[in-house]
């Protein structure tokens, strides 16, 4: 039995426990929350305790923590559960900035334990079908990669004041999939922007629709978009080209009906947003995390693949705001 | 070259001088018609001359009919044009009796004449790649046919009285799609049917709603589905269930558009009519006829395939009015 | 909370353990089972009392049964729990005698309790959304329904044996989809059928090709198909024709990756058979029941409704012996 | 009628004419070619004049040219069929030079003469169906337009040396949708390229897989991708994100066949190439053509837009060469 410590009990650490409690030989024993309440309603619901997350961390019947709580916590509790020993599921981004992963990245290899950055769209079923037949060189060799993001509507103005902007906060899952479907790390990056869906976004620093270029030093060009706003549900969708023909990935859509009229056939829109979307990618994840510790292998995407997204989001933003293509 | 004499200037008529105008090789050179406007108008617009159709039918510079005038007057164009020794292509049905389309087989078989029965639907690029890939064996051996035909809307109740009703005049054609997919021939038929679209229909002694089961001798299952109305478009599917897979040809949409909304996603409706969806088929069945007339091969399908779709077609008629199965 | 006596440990015992377990407010207290071991490993893992099947039905704390054994077994554990007061869940067929369940329906009247036939596919989200907008009128007046069903693979001939044949066992579901769609009863069934995918079926006195039509009173046509055989994944399909377009659902597929190349373009295969295809609905169909017992609504489909469906079956049945159409 | 002069009798001549023979109330009374055989077997065929490219050009006979020969002769048949007043359709791109190409402008517009740039992929009906939504505010503001083309393998060697390379050649019907679609001029092209489809083609100086990145000066992005190989056919879609919703056109396949079986759903691969795919398009923008000819209207796509193709492909070369985005 593996014993979890949740560290976060709002919307993304209830996704975790829920995940926990459909695996078998893995369980949460611990919780902790800076909100009491937050604690408490989680850990009743699940049976676990309720502990300050530093007393959590050192806990002898706590082997792994998720941690799930805001982003500017993560460097703390990442060096004392390393300092522990203890194995750590990390919510994506590990930091917001590159500097202070890579401290965390030592801490981690010093410590030898395992960690999982959180990108949970490499667990989706179709993503991940579709990366291991190009893996597998059933399109033979990659040559161009389509991304695109986008949300069914926009974050409260005070989320995108404090994210880092669109391209650390929205677009990081993006370039995490450029790099698992490249397989070949991208040199540079051009990115264009705009506020079109909210002009409160462009007042407040960021854009709300975007576009990256990336490429690689073999000459694969990987296209990313995203936009803030969607009528119809949570887009998320993957194309690779590649020598030998090409792979893609659709929406999920709410159900399968359609129906035909004078205005022709209709079926559903997509998956609203990203816990209907992604309700299996966060069951995988964790199901990987949990089996690697227990196995012993390295979970992956690790800590570098963290720090290698970040550095693209970096690059993007880097790039809106000279106008130049930046190098990596 | 071969000279072809066209007999109805009709809608149909206008529809096979087209199919002539885009085919190497042949030519019309004289038209018939009983309304002499439209023998006129055709003749001036292709450069043909304007006889009557015995006259035609017996004309040194006319070495194929096409038939496409009303179908009571076949019976006797098809004995003239045998005489004359001239090849026939002859819109179906080739008569309401099948005791008269014998008559007319045996006409045509003693003057070693081609005959083709204009079943278009058999040379619509979707429903012959299909069958073709059937008969490669690509799904193995036949098992499951279904058929589904909805016209966008009922034609006039002056026409449904005359047509011979809703078996002869609009399953018919579904009734030879069997026979091509199964490649057995129907030994008990099964019809039901109701007039649900317009009450005058009913009135007027037809069904516009009505649905079929064909069985095999070797327990191969054939179900048709037909309905006068379809809101979304001409409606029309095959679906064949093989020991090893299914094939299936779906509509042709208006267009390849869709448009996303908060309602979901929305493509065109299904092409109007025949005259749209069958465009190539069309093209395509004279363009096979003249292949045969000129190479001295047997055109397909045959008055035989006309013959036994009417044979299928009256039994439908008898096991509606009986409500019990058909033997064949 | 509402506590559930759980009656028949094996494959759908245990699906219905897990509905239950992913639901608020009910939990399993005690199963029983023929098989010690079966009975032992399930409530091990669910934490759940073992007890024999009558003293499980009078137990204080069982305040439901759901019904998951043999169904030879059904109509005296019905007669037992509706004697106990208990609410009823029960697998499909109640049983497979018409007259037998309509001594269970007596029973289950008598005693006031609450009772539903456990018809999975009425909740199945595809479905439910299609009979949904049916009723609320989106495609008007029904016309023709369509139900195409087929399994992967044929069950072994021992279960053929004695599982009532393939109208009893497997069109069942297609009959109760047929009721739920069409809303009105089917006053005739005509039935065909052959033994193509294995002939051992046949020399068992079963087919497994079948295809059959249902007629009601207003004229309303149904066109059902089943196979016992279907590469390419459990196809469960519905579609239905009103007087204003039509509605369908398409499969579920394994998942939405496409593969381009030269031999064009290609998903995935429909989700393999009914544990994953309809693993929602089987969720909803315990909600529904949990939420009908503690809000003292009647259940659907009632047991009625499994009464009927039987009937269908019982004629389908005579109709394929007899060669004739079947009124009812 | 309307009399037409064709100037280049090669592929795309033979196109030309067939499409006019398919329209009323046009003809064309003479052919021009510098290969003697190519304009005396088309002249034959369709019952035309041969004649040399200058007398053509001023035949009184002839009321409009189509100009389909190579592109560094249309300068002076621009000129010369200008300087006589004759209505001109010019295939794409108008030369090579945007310099020239003004210098025409100037000929075309001083002389007052009617002249349509052979942009066809804005006849083709899907593509234009999606512009006239868009214009019409189906999806709201435009946002991000998305094309995609892939050509199903690349031209010679010798093309590729003389083409003015991918940007010029095949990518500017991207760069004239794009236009066509954002409704508003790009301000900054940056594009990326590389040869990884035939080492060849970058020996030859010049890139076979490309992807460019517009915006417009109120924000609007638009991202093309090019490649010279598609295993699938020939791969053309367009898809455009506005404030309501999206709009987009997906490719035309072979046929509406599919086949299920172990691995899945298979459909056709796309129609292989241009004359297949748009066929409706050639058609369409001859009759508009002609059309706005005989009724005095300007034919659109105009020389300007000719002229703006030419310089964003300009723009996308010159990216490419420094490495930087290039404003316009």
């Amino acid at each position: 039995m593996l014993n979890i410590g949740l560290l976060g009990c709002g919307r993304i650490g209830q996704v975790h426990a829920r995940s926990v409690g459909q695996l078998d030989g893995v369980r949460v024993t611990a919780v902790a929350d800076a909100m009491p309440d937050a604690a408490n309603a989680l850990a009743s619901k699940i049976g676990a305790d309720v502990r300050e997350a530093s007393a959590l961390i050192t806990s002898a019947d706590v082997d792994a923590v998720v941690i799930g709580t805001p982003t500017d916590t993560h460097y703390d509790l990442i060096h004392q559960a390393a300092a522990a020993g203890k194995a750590i599921f990390c919510e994506k981004p590990v930091d917001m900035s590159a500097d202070r992963i890579r401290d965390c990245q030592t801490a981690v290899t010093e410590a030898g334990v395992a960690f999982l950055t959180a990108f949970n769209r490499r667990f989706d079923p179709n993503f991940a079908n579709l990366q291991q037949r190009l893996r597998a060189g059933e399109i033979g060799d990659v040559e161009i990669v389509s991304i695109l993001s986008r949300d069914p509507s926009p974050p409260p103005i005070s989320y995108i004041k404090t994210s880092g902007g669109l391209f650390r906060d929205m677009m990081i899952h993006d370039f995490d999939m450029a790099r698992f479907l490249l397989a070949e790390e991208p040199v540079q990056v051009f990115a264009v922007g705009s506020a079109l869906v909210d002009p409160a976004i462009g007042e407040a620093g960021d854009v709300d629709t975007a576009a990256v270029t990336l490429t690689t030093a073999s000459g694969k060009i990987c296209q990313i978009s995203n936009s803030r706003r969607a009528t119809y549900g949570y887009d998320q969708r993957v194309e690779v080209h590649g020598s030998k023909g090409m792979l893609r990935a659709a929406n999920m859509l709410e159900n399968t009906v359609e129906v035909a009229g004078t205005t022709g056939f209709q079926t559903a829109p997509a998956q609203h947003f990203f816990l209907e979307r992604y309700e299996a990618a966060y069951r995988n994840e964790m199901a990987r995390f949990v089996e690697a510790v227990q196995t012993g292998n390295t979970p992956s995407p690790s800590i570098d693949d963290g720090l290698r997204a970040q550095m693209l989001a970096d690059a993007a933003a880097k790039s809106l705001e000279t106008g130049a293509p930046v190098a990596l």
